[in-house]
């Protein structure tokens, strides 16, 4: 992922580690291991009642490419340790196939041979990789262009939020464990979200994504839009099905009285791929996990995988945004 | 565009040609210009009462890459020449720039240097060229595989397509000038399309794209998701604002009762970024076109872009998955 | 070829056109078709007595990205049409497969689906194509920072230049049509070339390129090394089958006064795969060519490419440069 | 590097570690961690009296992507973790630079946020690195083609060897601290280094790597040829100043009889860019190490690094193999 910074990952849910080698950050960028964790610790599940049990405890370690607290310009790899991976759960997966899950395209394609154990590669644990690389290229636009990505529960199942979100809401976003920075609309998510943990059932949902301090001009014609470069990020998130810039879907249904179109930005800071110096806003839509646990009362999966979505997102926003920032030139190989 | 099959393209819109060079397309495949032209010649404006009033002409070339009536493997370069530029038009634009339009970030990035006439490089007219290319891609999955991809219009503005799409409807696809297979809706939507040109206004609309008999285990998972790939080719079509898979936006306000899920397919044929043997399916909406001839009564643009769409998305869709079958040793070097 | 300056190339020796579309050069720079076509005159045959007699009179045409005299940022597609194929010559080479030459692999690779008229896609007159894209590579070097490429004989077959390189004799080395700048040598290479075209031999020989003004820095550690890319591309002209930098093979006979090292820049000025700031020299070692005439006494090929080569060697060796100075920022997205 | 088998690097010499990712290794290959340790083995120092003395004691561990004893196609993480690092031996380089060496253009281009204890992400130690892709790619051709490539020291300084390789002598490369086939060569090679020790200088010399057993046909003509990726390769190997195929420079003084040529395999194995089913041959140049320990008697470098070198050349030119054999569909995804 990426053509200037260039984020590879690896690991599996029940294998040894999870780690990502992020390759193209410029040197001289402050970077400690408390940067990527804190990130890590908002998608961290076992944290309240709404969320999966398992205790993670995902405790990241950097291995290279930072010397004496600075980036060098190497690639910075990181790794994650396992623990606690009850695979016992999952060695009956091999020939019992988990409807609606990747399980069964991956048996085919790899004959078998694909670490099925939590999902193996395709575990929304793999998510933690994006963090890693995602901390990194946060922090490097924070510091080098202002630039703030940010990205909330907007939607859980039917319920949505009310509110138009502005940027003083952003210190609400981790106020509660549904990550909605409405605290009304949090509170009947969240019953919700009980809801389907008690009928075991799963539910769905939405992250709105907001981007400010943007530059003009991030961005290449056709191939290299960002559009392109961000949708293709999004759906490397497990459960995605629909990604929106801006007006989007809604957008579809409106006349173009172009003069109020700019003003409302309802093209979502993007036009003709390249940033317009407005917010850059979209919509990434979340289908109901696949692994239901109908038999499991102890349940070791999340009803919701939403709420731990918001820095998952905010994370593949930044890695696309840095990678254009640095290819546009605007942030250059030395801090 | 492609890892294995890599599409280039070039060109503006007032400038001598738009043209592509395909490569990576195995030896093989019968190919000859009216293969592609036909497809063209479904994206081309000023075939009707609806469209833009431009006579394009397109007629395609094919420079290399095809001997004695099959490709070479070696890249294939195609043009078509422009035409009836009537450049003046456009002249206004270096100063007076279009809201809503790439207009103004193209101007910022390339410091007045772009070549603005028609849009230039981010003018629609440029889709010809993803055309050119999945015309090819197109030919190619259905020699190889016997995949086939349709796509039609499900939505303009706000009427939307009744009926619930079906194979029996491909041919009807083209039976009328709004791309719509079902009849009634395509009246409403011709209707509502004359409307706004007569108020110089424009409209946004949904393109639905099926496509049948791919094998399962197409597409990597994480970073190479057919979602991925496909949305990134998606998002290089102008005036695209949102794209979805299988149920998508609405997919994320269900609940997920997964026996069912995987057999009304509301994952969209895609499991874990890999294709499962069923059809695949997606959503692709388009905003309405921004240049609105308000002051210019005779009208050279659209009122709506979304009728010559299905081609476009057609071909990005073969593209990518002709891509990932490459890849995948589901066609090999040599047909 | 490239990451952030992509050259792409089309056509066949004896099909329609030769052409190459150069993608991620900056806006702003002057260009026209003159540029391209002085360098494009230097390869060309048919100039004198020791080359073809082939009259190719290659002449280029900028088909986009470059609009009022200069470069706009959007991808410039270049094309030479083809006259003067003779490409009955060929027609037994169906059957009749040449010793040493291409067409073997290619014919069992494509199936025979190849186009083999004059070597294909395999033709040195591909090189054309790479001359296109390194004469702008070489014109935005020039005028962003000043770095200056130039290629010349060193050797042909036993016959060696016997005087050291210096900038001084840069004026010379167009001044005979073996493009040696010490006229003794090129006196007794001009009759080994001759001699060889007499007794229907062919011979091999030697380019020495020397770049001057290159800043320190460009280039990457491991993979994006200088060396990397440049033999890369060096390796992709035909005939071409050694490459080495500074000493190279000389070197590694060499002890290593360390000290001395530097101060005679043996490194070629490159070390680590980085520009040292030094002048970076390497050498290219061609075979003779394969495809003999024997039989025929007019001679369609050249006894020895290498003379034509030189033109050659710059547009890669500046493709690469030109391309590390957009990567690592010292070339901007405008000029 | 690569493009289908894609090798990703880090780590730094005195870092925690050094590690590799390979990313598209098909699956159901049987590998375990001796697959990779015994090759590694080769080119670990501290094994002779002719090399360092620092024990380095690599003890690689896979961390991902292999599943009861098979690769799954997922990405395969290695490490191996440091020890022995005096890295106060370097803490003074910070200022004083070494002739000849990386740490000054590493020095400029990261404006001194470089790690450059033990040379950092320069040092000879990250060909540990390449080694890791390597013997798995090794593995996979010999599993899936019985393709074998094996390299050897043909020349230490100025003493080369004088029997030509034949396959037979594969068993004797190993079987001296040379790792030069013929035991005569060796000795005098032998004697050099400990000379060149104990005046405290450095060598260099050259590795020959043969690879029999490849099918006609891999490989891409221009920009993908054979001997674009394998240079593009060598050239990543740190000392590394020279590469040719065949008979590479020594053929450049050849007159060209076709016949003959094909018979002997001047071309190395490829023509065209394209295996032609022949041995493919190449020879390395390493230039003699910069770092020497002049001042320090105890010497914690080699005098010479080529005897280390044949592992590594192994691994470049397997790693290339492998790439251009899924790419050509010679594998499959799944042995």
């Amino acid at each position: 992922m990426g053509r200037r910074l260039v984020l590879t990952t690896f690991g599996e849910s029940h294998g040894k580690c999870v780690g990502a080698v992020l390759d193209g950050c410029p040197a001289g960028l402050k970077l400690e291991e408390g940067d990527i964790q804190g990130m890590l610790d908002q998608r961290r599940p076992g944290q309240s009642a709404i969320s999966t049990q398992r205790a993670e405890g995902d405790k990241v370690e950097i291995l290279s490419g930072v010397f004496r607290g600075s980036t060098t310009g190497a690639p910075i790899a990181m790794i994650i340790w396992n623990r606690d991976q009850r695979s016992t759960d999952y060695e009956e997966l091999k020939t019992k196939l988990r409807p609606g899950h990747s399980d069964y395209p991956a048996m085919i394609k790899y004959k078998g041979h694909n670490d099925y154990r939590g999902g193996g590669r395709f575990s929304g644990r793999l998510t933690a990789t994006l963090v890693m690389g995602g901390a990194i290229a946060r922090k490097l636009l924070g510091a080098a262009l202002d630039v703030q990505t940010h990205s909330y529960v907007s939607q859980i199942g039917k319920v949505a939020m009310g509110k138009r979100f502005t940027e003083k809401m952003i210190p609400d976003i981790y106020g509660n464990d549904v990550r909605c920075p409405d605290p009304e609309a949090a509170a009947l998510m969240r019953a919700a979200i009980l809801g389907a943990r008690r009928d075991m059932d799963s539910l769905g949902g939405m992250i709105e994504s907001v981007t400010t301090g943007l530059p003009v001009g991030l961005g290449e014609p056709v191939f290299g839009s960002l559009e392109s470069d961000i949708s293709s990020g999004v759906f490397s998130i497990p459960s995605v099905k629909g990604v929106e810039f801006g007006s989007g879907f809604a957008g579809s249904e409106s006349t173009g009285d172009g003069a109020v179109q700019t003003r409302t930005n309802n093209a979502g800071g993007i036009l003709g791929g390249i940033s317009i110096g407005m917010p850059l806003t979209l919509r990434v839509a979340f289908k109901p996990a696949s692994s239901i646990p109908r038999e499991q009362p102890t349940g070791r999966h999340d009803p919701c995988v939403v709420p731990r979505a918001p820095p998952v997102v905010d994370s593949v926003v930044a890695l696309v945004l840095a990678d254009h920032a640095l290819l546009g030139g605007f942030i250059g190989p030395v801090l």
